[in-house]
């Protein structure tokens, strides 16, 4: 059975080094001392490793039972999910009014990852509560507020989001499902949910669903959708569970993984909703905390391929296999580890240097989150809207070829579910589809955020690059090679697909989409590239000062070295792709595939 | 539930168009004419998609159950067997005088695509056979011949390799198995094999286990492995069945996939084995078939990939969701079909493009291999020996990513079991690994092909590369710049890759190591590059002579431009990879990760 450490040193690494919390401006940071942050990391590891982690495999195995309507999950998931909810975690960046405990959103963002490494499809009960606490949190009256949230922030009830419907996922202007208003102010919703993650279970008392529907006599289209809040038990005045509402879960959908997550086909007829902001801006209140609910899934791409590493690597100095081509080195042992062949370390450091690069990718779009949340920053909000489906679209992909990677790693082994490789990767693999599929954060890229306020956003990336670069030319030997000058190629790759698209976007949009996958992840490059190039530098400062862990900041600057070398000039050929325009991938006519 | 259509006309194409069979001069292609072909083709693909196809999905359901020793198939595979038997088709390319139909190994690759693709985890019953078969056939007694390879070409016996052990995959030297002379000289085996794909089930009435093993005594190493018959009954002097063998399944293995044929724990406890060929020379018995069987796993790698793009294009055509962004496409509908999207384009076109080159490269080596056979062409065996690596390293693994491509297209339905595009993706993970993973390829590739006899082989498909430009610099308008061109600067790269490892290697054999992967993957481009500038050539040439099916060859073109233009270029970042030499892979120490 696969074993998880949490990469706590890792974490406070990004925190500190480089992204230097506590001096930082944001409210809220100040707390974020190294004691603290390690007290935090401590307490939440211990979780994820002793119990949600020997959880996964049950989970994976048993799935999720359907019988007379209630969704009973694996054994064990309740327990955990009391112990989980005892600490507090599910709150752990909400609002204290609704008995949140406020923390920043980096920090929170860092224990999702551990959570998501541990155990994705148990975590995902909590993250999709957090997912409606925030909608409701946004654009709920503040009745709602009280009467929703402190026990959604306490996970004594969860929550749901219902978007897909059979007939349509990306394309929600297709929608079926209606609302028709009543004359107490309520809605009767009727219509059917596919897709529905923690649509029913056992792990709390109530399920408060979140549901796009289309009131009667809406524009048509997406302006007219509408959100609304549907619990499985309606709420009495004082608070207690009140009349079963008229929803239940049809079926449990068989998937390729995250089998501990009931995924339900969820079924309304007639079940009284409550709107949620204003009629018919139900799309922009979903998308309000689109951000961090595609950031969270970027966060498991890059979790799955981290634990899958972790696994890989132990398998790797332990099996042993074949000599080193230059000289044996386990002159005792019958063969050599499988980490002395050079093919093996090359896959290992993909790995390595990927989950590293994405960790510090991700918790640097947490704190743009936070400084727009707590600092009203409209410059990081609009940054972090531009980073968003990179976030998601390229960690998830390469967060998924990853656990392949590992996977091999494993030969035959790796292939046997009992060895527990398959599931990371098959658990993987749905994050580069749900909240959103690759192909449309990819998109959303090129097609809205590149030159969202005028391109502002765009620039103000490209700016933040050249300076990092212009501003440490000189400060340590090699530097410029090693890092600077890798990044600075790869960014004006980068700023050459947005060129090409500028200058033939116009004539014909599709020059700019048939390129927009090959931009997505030339962008993910870039931010990994920067990334890197931010750690060395951090490395060599913390060696500068010549404290403890030396180890650990040189094989920092050696995993960010092989980053920069190995990965970072892929963006040459995903340029060439882009700039072969939409001709190649449009020349065939529909009908002469 | 998936569907499947044999790809005839295109494997008429590459064999008539691209390979020119009827014309060669090797003996047996002439009865290759085209109603012939037409007409094994359509026998084979009625079969694949009218049997085996809807038992695809069952088997991966069912999987296979060991109850008291026995193992059961799914539900309807013994009846398709029985049809499979009566069509003749385990026997396709086998010797006549062992009822065999003595067809090209060409022709029976192709049909080997179809069962792949139509039913991968049946196909292996019979593809498991083919290979004892053709162990036994070059390296047993005639005594051994007559008396199992009749039955197993018919299949009524099928076969299986016994190499892997708990500790020992790779590197074989490590082998554990014993054989102990007895005094009829027949060998006394015991020992516990893993991962034997067909080991035990109940779709014929014997089952001949080809097991490697150690002679008491025996050299150490990979030089004291001896091959042995070991049946399951042991065959009585009249050929009918005798005593149980002492060898049974200890174990079937749940895997990602292939749920549908039995992977097996083997257990020999004294066990009655026959020794093929010499003793101590058990690996280059298993070694004189690895060109034909890691061209049949090539083969599994993209015939899921052609299936699972069947089903995508077909869902894409289908399925409404959004507006082209030129234009609405489709007035009278709700919306537009996926496939006006260019970023799914784009996916269908990366598979499309990828299916049918490793289909011509695939039968380009099996057209090798018939050479080597029927010839005795030394210079076609060096060839394919070199290309076997990449045609098996680089076919399974785009076949994998392009299955998860397809999976992608149907956005959350991909990830439903039910829809069959999941299966698809796990079905081809396993082709990346077993029969040498990947990564052992390309050390292969590297470590010996590359320069075997002189690099001969090497030099000889350079130099078919550069004819092939030389010969066609002037055919056809923009024939050089949209094909010739990119393939010239494809094969640099390549050499380029080559040189370095020449000039790096012998310092130290890790700047070789450290780029195998990418060599064999650039490798695979190329291949591909070249295949599709012969196809388009032929194209070009039928539409000379202005016959039918004018949209096939236009299309054809329109493929290969595709290809030559949005995946061809990744040569130059493979060639960067492998010019960053060994440092930055083998820069971390061990106990530094």
């Amino acid at each position: 059975m696969p074993s998880y450490t949490a990469p706590i040193r890792d974490m406070a690494f990004i925190l500190e080094n480089v992204l230097d919390v506590v001096h930082s401006d944001v409210p809220g940071y100040d707390e974020l001392e190294t004691d603290f942050i390690s007290a935090i990391f401590s307490e939440s590891a211990k979780l994820c490793e002793q119990i949600l982690t020997p959880l996964n495999t049950t989970g994976d195995t048993q799935g999720c039972q359907l019988v007379n309507g209630v969704v009973r999950t694996p054994e064990g998931f309740k327990d955990a999910f009391e112990v989980v909810k005892a600490g507090g975690w599910p709150g752990l960046d909400c609002d204290p009014e609704y008995g949140g405990q406020g923390m920043p959103f980096v920090l929170a963002s860092a224990v999702t990852e551990m959570f998501s490494s541990s155990n994705m499809a148990f975590s995902m009960y909590q993250g999709l509560t957090h997912g409606a606490y925030s909608a409701i949190y946004a654009h709920g009256t503040e009745q709602q507020k009280q009467t929703y949230l402190p026990k959604m922030v306490s996970c004594e009830w969860t929550g749901t989001m219902n978007l897909t419907e059979p007939h349509c996922g990306t394309d929600l202007g297709l929608m079926r499902t209606k609302a028709r208003r009543e004359t107490d102010g309520s809605y009767s919703i009727s219509g059917q949910k596919i897709f529905i993650s923690a649509g029913e279970h056992d792990l709390a008392e109530n399920i408060i669903h979140l549901v796009l529907a289309k009131i009667e006599g809406a524009p048509e289209g997406i302006k007219g959708v509408s959100l609304f809040i549907v619990p499985k038990f309606l709420v009495n005045e004082n608070g207690s569970l009140g009349q079963r509402n008229a929803l239940s879960a049809g079926k449990l959908e068989e998937k390729m993984g995250i089998h501990g997550n009931a995924t339900c086909v969820m079924n309304y007829d007639g079940a009284t909703g409550f709107l949620v902001g204003e009629a018919h801006k139900g799309m922009r209140a979903m998308f309000t905390m689109m951000n961090e609910a595609r950031l969270g899934v970027g966060v498991q791409g890059y979790a799955q391929a981290e634990v899958a590493y972790q696994n890989a690597l132990s398998y790797a100095q332990d099996r042993l296999q074949g000599r080193s081509v230059i000289g044996v080195e386990n002159p005792d042992g019958p063969a050599d580890p499988l980490i002395v062949h050079p093919d093996i370390r090359r896959n290992l450091m993909d790995q390595k240097s990927f989950v590293e690069g994405a960790r510090a990718f991700t918790l640097w779009g947490a704190h743009l989150i936070d400084r727009h949340h707590r600092l009203n920053d409209k410059a990081a909000d609009g940054l972090v809207s531009l980073l968003t489906p990179v976030i998601k679209g390229f960690l998830t992909d390469k967060g998924f070829d990853m656990c392949v990677q590992a996977q091999q790693v494993y030969g035959g082994h790796g292939y046997i579910e009992e060895w527990g490789m398959s599931q990371f990767a098959r658990d993987a693999r749905i994050a580069m589809i749900y909240e959103g599929a690759n192909g449309v954060q990819a998109l959303d890229l090129v097609g809205r955020k590149l030159a969202q306020d005028g391109g502002k956003h765009a620039m103000s990336f490209f700016e933040l690059v050249r300076n990092f670069i212009s501003e440490n030319v000189e400060v340590y030997d090699n530097f410029y090679k090693d890092f600077l000058d890798p990044l600075e190629q790869a960014s004006k790759d980068l700023k050459a697909g947005a060129m090409y698209f500028m200058n033939n976007g116009m004539k014909n949009p599709n020059h700019a989409l048939a390129g927009s996958y090959d931009f997505m992840h030339m962008f993910g490059h870039v931010c990994l590239g920067l990334m890197w190039a931010q750690m060395a530098k951090a490395s060599f400062d913390a060696l500068e000062k010549c404290i403890d862990d030396v180890a650990f900041y040189e094989t920092k600057i050696t995993t960010g070295r092989y980053y920069m070398q190995r990965q970072l000039p892929a963006t040459a050929v995903h340029l060439k792709r882009i700039e072969s325009g939409a001709d190649p991938v449009m020349a065939l006519g529909v009908t002469n595939f």
